[in-house]
């Protein structure tokens, strides 16, 4: 009999709080600066029963805050916490492929521009060790060390 | 009134074809060498309806290839196409986010080891000019040149 495989990794409980398509999309656009519901609706083309569903969701798990930007009347809008800003390379990965694979004949529509160097930053994803670009050829996975005692099962 | 928006990007775009828990997940196992569909199964605790279906539909993306590893009686696994394989950084900031923010009491359950220097990859997004890390603070969208009349709109 094989070992059990190692236990459910981190990509699926990531996909049980963000895995669903216009969540994905409603963190894009928070990323590109769109805050407000009737923005978000707008930009979308999302139901406004299916977005509020998605924003409460997003909020209660800790991705987005809500916040009054205005009062009497009392308006919101939705504002990415620390860990919601840290879904920043998912977004970005998934948008690179898109250029690269699924644009159409006008070219990838937005490009990332780098403050830091000001150039369009051509996102990679890279070894924090030594630098070196990361591809599936490249990398192996393996047991943490606290997992070491059972068996990556293929 | 204010310009339409910057037309979709590539983010939904992909989302499309991989915007789907079961799918990313299926994905996941292949980048981690599982091909086989009882494996799959298996690993994933997926119903084989479902994964039949999520199969046909990347083969027909052309994310995975169906190949005859046996013949008589034959039988087939699923490997990652080029294209396929170039999903591996969206996988792997899943996976990183997953670690960062939620891994149980035993840390996270796999690390990925960089062939290249022999370490733990310790995954970063970086601009492929400068090589400094990308965060949302530090980058900034705008359209591309080919859609530079147009404005993005927030």
């Amino acid at each position: 009999m094989p070992e059990p495989r190692v236990e459910a990794d981190s990509v699926s409980r990531t996909l049980a709080l963000v895995g669903d398509r216009w969540t994905l999309l409603i963190l894009r656009e928070a990323f590109f600066g769109v805050r407000r519901f009737g923005r978000l609706r707008r930009n979308l083309g999302i139901a406004p029963n299916v977005l509020s569903s998605r924003l409460t969701q997003l909020v209660d798990t800790g991705l987005l805050s809500r916040v009054q930007y205005r009062s009497e009347p009392d308006f919101y809008e939705y504002r990415l916490t620390e860990a919601g800003r840290e879904l920043f390379p998912i977004i970005v990965t998934l948008m690179c492929w898109g250029d690269r694979h699924m644009a159409g004949p006008g070219g990838p529509p937005l490009v990332l521009r780098h403050n830091d160097c000001g150039r369009p930053a051509d996102a990679q994803l890279t070894c924090g060790h030594c630098g070196g670009v990361l591809t599936a050829r490249n990398v192996t996975p393996e047991p943490s060390p606290a997992n070491r005692e059972r068996q990556v099962e293929r």
